[in-house]
């Protein structure tokens, strides 16, 4: 997948932070990718880049818009169709990661058409894939799982990739959703996959590999989560990992986007996962616990840290703060 | 969906029986709609109807040629689109439960059009699903699970359907393949949905009910199979089961088209199911294992079923020997 850059982030009127993490995840990881964030009236989040208008950002090289932030229920509000194709009648090429395709959109399509502009749907692979085979494949493998949706997972897989680099370290961040994807230029959106090919989309983005080359494959959901864990288990079971690293956000009271449902306890989680992930590889094991400390106080992470760590008797990060480093000791454990 | 009735089932060259299964299925359950079964040469499999050719079906009333044999990879042989398209030429619909769309085979879209006749692609829904979102709904659930793909859970499922209908109870049996989808003439073949919306189209096909009515939900694959596990959690979890049949087949090694993957013991099975279900229903309950003896001779069916009883402590049937009645006894408990 090639998009031309830079890129202008669309944040339309994202409800909340977590709607637009897509491009938060482009922001933070990607930022020399980046002239600035296009936000509607009503928008709730803000990624930190400078408001910028279709305008502004054109005379600042923007060539792709990017959408950066989920819809709900499959359709797009007249203001970002007609934010997107003013972009597009402008100049900019259009990429998105929503489940629908853009080219559903007859007044994006048409004005893609009129003024001869590129629309990429990043969410859909071009790959046809088959039923996974479960077959043990060389190369190591570390996936990370979650006790909830959006609490880290592509986070600490693309902080591992770097710390594990950092020590010279082969090592591949592998995209299972349309932000890694973006970030990495390739990997495939596993929850847009046919059911039947979860674990075979899994198999072929993650392939034979040399016997000392990490593959930090992302996950994706929760086996906690009512209306994900199927992408979940079968990302698990495609992904084979040897290693675990638990993802969690610890100030977080019920499941994303499901108000009913509580956060799973770690040791519930941890054995759920193991339970799990043994069935294709089992010599599995729990690397460690990767937390999201963004809502605590230095002091408060640090305990939570301390706290969780010798409760389970498992490292305990928080990967924005201090980088993964600290997980590489224990992998040969 | 609805075909025009009767049909003639196209077993192709099927490299055994169980490759035929949409075939037996429908022969098995729905005798009356079926005027034969046509087989190319080197076909392996046998549903026990009479062979007769497409002109003879024609003779015979038949309306559909139903496509009752899955094929690997998703192309057709030319044997199995020559035999299609004569079987339009000649006046016959296709029906097909294949991945891939009929409309995709040149010839056979172009013999349909010259033709005047419907192709029909039981796999693929028209509904437009979203995501799970894991309340509780009224009525009663139970949903059949596997220690492996193909080993009775849709026929579990429909005979118990009959045995509560024979006691006067409220009771559906919900498809979820394309065979259950043949046999009922409604629901959803769930491995062919967007991974995301697994157990979106669970909920849409088991919606609110009377408080004493049940639905029979059809499971797939095992959370034991390395191919297919994601799309049976994502279906349990939409199913919100109020109650489990564990299916079995006792004489298989190895899990269907994983020779390097054994099968799961009764117990642990049991033990990942009951775990998992509990997720949306901690109500949920084992109510009895479901054994296909037809490979055993009656006394070693016999002995299998009161021994495997006795230590799981679960009421132990083969419905197509005796029906599901000594099932429902146990609903309560």
């Amino acid at each position: 997948m090639e998009l031309e850059k830079p890129y202008l982030l669309f944040l339309g009127d994202a409800p909340d932070q977590l709607a637009a993490k897509t491009a938060t995840g482009i922001a933070d990881w990607r930022p020399e990718w980046c002239v600035g964030q296009f936000r509607l009236p009503g928008c709730k989040a803000d990624i930190g880049l400078n408001d910028v208008s279709i305008d502004e950002a054109i005379a600042l090289g923007a060539k792709t818009l990017v959408i950066g932030v989920v819809n709900s229920g499959g359709f797009l509000p007249d203001s970002w169709t007609d934010a997107i194709c003013d972009g597009l009648a402008k100049g900019l090429d259009v990429a998105s990661g929503l489940h629908g395709r853009l080219q559903n959109f007859p007044a994006i399509s048409q004005a893609a058409e009129k003024h001869g502009r590129a629309l990429h749907n990043v969410r859909h692979s071009e790959h046809v894939f088959t039923t996974g085979k479960g077959h043990k494949r060389p190369g190591m493998r570390l996936l990370t799982v979650g006790t909830d949706c959006s609490c880290g997972k592509k986070y600490t897989a693309l902080a591992i990739e770097k710390a594990m680099r950092a020590r010279g370290m082969k090592a591949d961040f592998r995209a299972t959703g349309q932000t890694g994807v973006l970030i990495a230029e390739r990997g495939a959106a596993i929850d847009a996959v046919i059911a039947d090919f979860i674990s075979g989309a899994v198999e072929w983005l993650s392939p034979d590999n040399e016997p000392d080359h990490w593959d930090l494959i992302e996950g994706q959901g929760s086996l906690f989560h009512a209306s994900y864990a199927g992408v979940s288990l079968g990302l698990m079971h495609g992904a084979q990992p040897d290693r675990l690293v638990l993802c969690h956000e610890p100030t977080r009271t019920h499941m994303r986007g499901l108000p009913h449902y509580p956060i799973p306890e770690l040791e519930d989680c941890i054995a759920l996962n193991l339970a799990n992930a043994m069935l294709t590889n089992p010599e599995c094991r729990m690397l460690g616990v990767s937390v999201n400390t963004s809502a605590l106080s230095p002091e408060e992470a640090d305990r939570y840290l301390s706290e969780t760590s010798a409760r389970l008797s498992l490292p305990c990060l928080d990967v924005m703060r201090g980088g993964a480093d600290g997980f590489l000791d224990y992998l040969a454990g």
